[in-house]
């Protein structure tokens, strides 16, 4: 039996509309989203656990490099599961760090901390959980970029328009870092 | 570079005592815990995203049942990354679920909510957070259990004493329900 649900955020979400309900999402039907060449699936949002945390996971080919960005209000996981991800990381001192993280690798990101990362194997997969005592912000990705009701990466990658970064990045606690340098190598 | 820290937890922890601290922990390194035959690992406590939320993995051997049990104040993931792990799960009304997860598939268990589980598979893992407005409850495994410094699975199950069972449990936010039945099947 699969069930699906009208929720605020799709017409037919496997994620039901009443955070109260036990559920079950089968590998890549959560909540799909594109952001240039990635997938990000949403398999549960803030409204699940009354806005304490929210899980996803993010899908890319080798060499998409996210830029350096923080979170002012955020905590972020880096859980690999596939393939092979470097994750940049600086401290709120300017101390910097890069891992190379493979499966079963973890990194983790404070608010406020400056981070970036960059795919380095095709049909890399990380885990994400994003949230701080503000809230979560997982749909941050379909807002700068888009619901995707196919399965897979995209097809053709989607750049956001360029008035969107004024306002979309704030609105879901981001704060891209156009100047940061990594001295890591 | 390995860097270990003294936490209240641990003489030795890859996780930083000072929570502000981005940090790595490669596969395995987490803080361990034994309890019955299941490995616990510990990537991030509530500390390190001021109690918004946990991370950690659960790996077993085949066959090993969790008894049925409830949390009132925690919201609870289960994504599995190896193996396959039948999760069963009751809403609040009483209605009933239950579905084998194979790597890649996700279970949401909503606060009150009755589950329990069992490993289908030798050497499965799922990936857990367990959180809610009032926080994390992830040193619950070595309390009950015992905090591990090797490696691996428990060579002999790790059985808390009786009277563990009459503390510990409340303290961490979890109520087992001896007398529930599955009528999945």
């Amino acid at each position: 039996m699969t069930m699906e649900y009208a929720t605020p955020y799709r017409r037919a979400s496997r994620i039901p509309a009443d955070p109260g309900k036990p559920y079950f999402i089968e590998k890549g039907e959560g909540d799909r989203a594109h952001l240039f060449g990635d997938l990000i699936t949403i398999y549960a949002g803030g409204e699940q656990s009354e806005n304490t945390f929210n899980f996803f996971t993010v899908e890319g080919p080798k060499g998409n490099l996210i830029p350096a960005h923080l979170h002012p209000d955020t905590y972020e996981v880096f859980y690999v599961t596939a393939g092979a991800v470097r994750l940049f990381v600086e401290d709120t001192e300017g101390n910097q760090q890069e891992k190379l993280l493979t499966p079963g690798d973890f990194g983790f990101v404070p608010k406020n901390c400056p981070h970036a990362y960059r795919m380095e194997r095709h049909h890399s997969q990380v885990v994400g959980v994003a949230a701080g005592p503000g809230g979560t912000f997982e749909r941050f990705f379909e807002n700068l970029g888009a619901p995707a009701d196919q399965l897979g990466l995209p097809v053709e990658p989607v750049v956001p328009e360029p008035h969107k970064f004024a306002t979309v990045p704030r609105q879901y606690d981001v704060r891209f870092l156009p100047d940061h340098e990594w001295r890591t190598r």
